[in-house]
């Protein structure tokens, strides 16, 4: 076992795609658990789009990380060392301990989870914030309903797939956007989509036609760019555009690509709405309770994409923008 | 009295901006009213920026004007002739007779209104269909409460001059965006706002600020590009993007500016939602009675820019996208 705590910090604000030197890679000493806190050892660490945001010098929902400080993002580990009542050694918790091996935290920010109900990583994923992000966004930002036609890009990612299957079980039509005819079958056969279409396909725009034949009730868009404009072209009366992420703008060096196709609200009197999970937290715990419920009754499937070794960070994490990734993206950094 | 009936027939589909060879101007035989019908001469012509649109070949909310048709436009006048048991020869009646001097209609569109109450030309811009999207658009699609700070641009027109004096009576203060000294002075000292902002003036990003303090909960849009951009960028948490017109965008010949800044709707949880007044046509009569009331307390003020002459219904058109108008712009079509 690692007598240190391998840790990135984040080194420069990135310019475009991160490059390695954008963090530093280092070793620190493992902090002791303070009075009221307990000491994590990180198994998982969570990938997310929204991290690239976080590196950037803008004001936004959250702060951005600070120079030098450890790389902010969600994880899974187990409780090591406890002096809050609340927790004890041994118990499962997510947090948001970044990307190292060991954290400190008060408890404020930790979640106690279950092994023996999932798998430890899919906490990071349909049972975690991914999951939450598709069930709040779907539900309450895009308002769902029976009949409804729902199309979602990013299909075979770790929010869009989970969009697609709560979709099915509220009684809509689902319909993806992925890259790939491997991740189409997958968003169809395993995950129960009524159709999926290859945005890297010649033949996109003309593959849409048929699935989407009556229109766009609800877009949960992860990705922005050239997408949400061929959905906001064939949105239905009272549409909602439920905007959740934009990856494909993410690195930009331009300004953002803004749709031009907006005026489509007005001739449809639809919305646009965005969010973030963070906007939730009151009701973490019944949307939790509602996700797992349904994982147990095998209506919801999750995938993840686990790649091992603290080392590999910066690369396993621009998976994310070369959508290499085939479901929810965590890092391993326990060592045996 | 002019035996004929003078018309305007769309004769070519513009490009970016009309010229006068897009309509023909010709006479034709004053219509007779048929069986169930009523025949209207015509007093004023409403000149709005979405006939604009209508002017398109393309798929809206209601169909293009057709090539050889009378142009499409509101109208207010007095029946002249009456087959239908609900008008009487002497009812002043709004309806959409088009730019034409003498219209029949079986009834089912006209509104009559009493020119006691308020002057004739009213019933197209306050009490007619400006007002009902000030009155829908601020109070459905904005959903404005008391304290909210509301932006309007074309705050000097018949819509925003009207959004920004509902805001006020709600509750909630008003800041207008409008072009040029004189507008910014009618829209404080005569309507009420808190503020206006010239838009022309180099220092207008930085005379926004102080209005503009305390961020945007409700943006009224009538104008689309730059300005809806400066909006999105000030939300507040849950603010409301209502978007109800795009003048600056109407006679592009390039595609439409979208807005880059649309991802502030994801940081702030905020919404953009459009529309057209016609989706509230089952309400019209509680809008109308609703402005009047206001009208009659004294509460609302409501001004015309009427031209004079059907001739010059081209030149006139245009004076909305130069900003010439001042007041809602209606066309005074009946000849002594």
């Amino acid at each position: 076992m690692s007598a240190q705590n391998k840790q990135f910090k984040l080194a420069a604000r990135p310019v475009g795609v991160p490059k390695d030197s954008d963090w530093e890679f280092t070793n620190a000493a493992i902090p002791a658990a303070g009075e009221g806190e307990v000491l994590v050892r990180v198994h998982y660490v969570s990938l997310d789009p929204a991290m690239r945001g976080w590196m950037n010098d803008a004001k936004s929902y959250i702060p951005p990380v600070g120079l030098g400080e450890v790389m902010r993002a969600g994880t899974v580990g187990e409780v090591i060392e406890s002096n809050n009542p609340a927790f004890s050694v041994g118990d499962h918790v997510t947090g948001y301990h970044g990307v190292q091996q060991y954290g400190v935290s008060d408890g404020k920010d930790l979640v106690k989870v279950d092994p023996s109900l999932a798998p430890l990583e899919s906490y990071l994923g349909g049972l975690g914030m991914p999951g939450l992000t598709a069930y709040f966004g779907l539900t309450d930002v895009g308002a769902v309903k029976e009949g409804d036609t729902v199309l979602v890009s990013g299909a075979a990612g770790a929010v869009g797939s989970l969009v697609g299957q709560i979709a099915k079980i509220k009684g809509a039509r689902a319909v993806g956007i992925a890259g790939g005819p491997d991740k189409c079958r997958y968003v169809v056969e395993e995950l129960g989509f009524d159709a999926c279409v290859d945005y890297k396909a010649d033949s996109f725009l003309n593959d849409l036609k048929e699935p989407l034949k009556s229109g766009v009730d609800v877009y949960f868009d992860n990705v922005g760019g050239d997408i949400l404009d061929i959905a906001l072209a064939r949105l239905n009366r009272h549409a909602r555009v439920v905007i959740c992420g934009a990856i494909s703008q993410y690195n930009n060096t331009t300004p953002v690509q803004g749709p031009v196709n907006y005026l489509s609200l007005l001739v449809q009197h639809a919305r646009m709405e965005g969010f973030v999970v963070f906007d939730y937290v009151k009701q973490y715990g019944e949307g939790v309770q509602q996700l797992a419920t349904w994982y147990s009754q095998g209506q919801l499937k999750f995938k993840e994409h686990v790649d091992t070794g603290i080392e590999n960070f910066p690369s396993t994490f621009l998976k994310l923008f070369s959508g290499e990734n085939f479901g929810k993206l965590v890092l391993k950094v326990i060592e045996d």
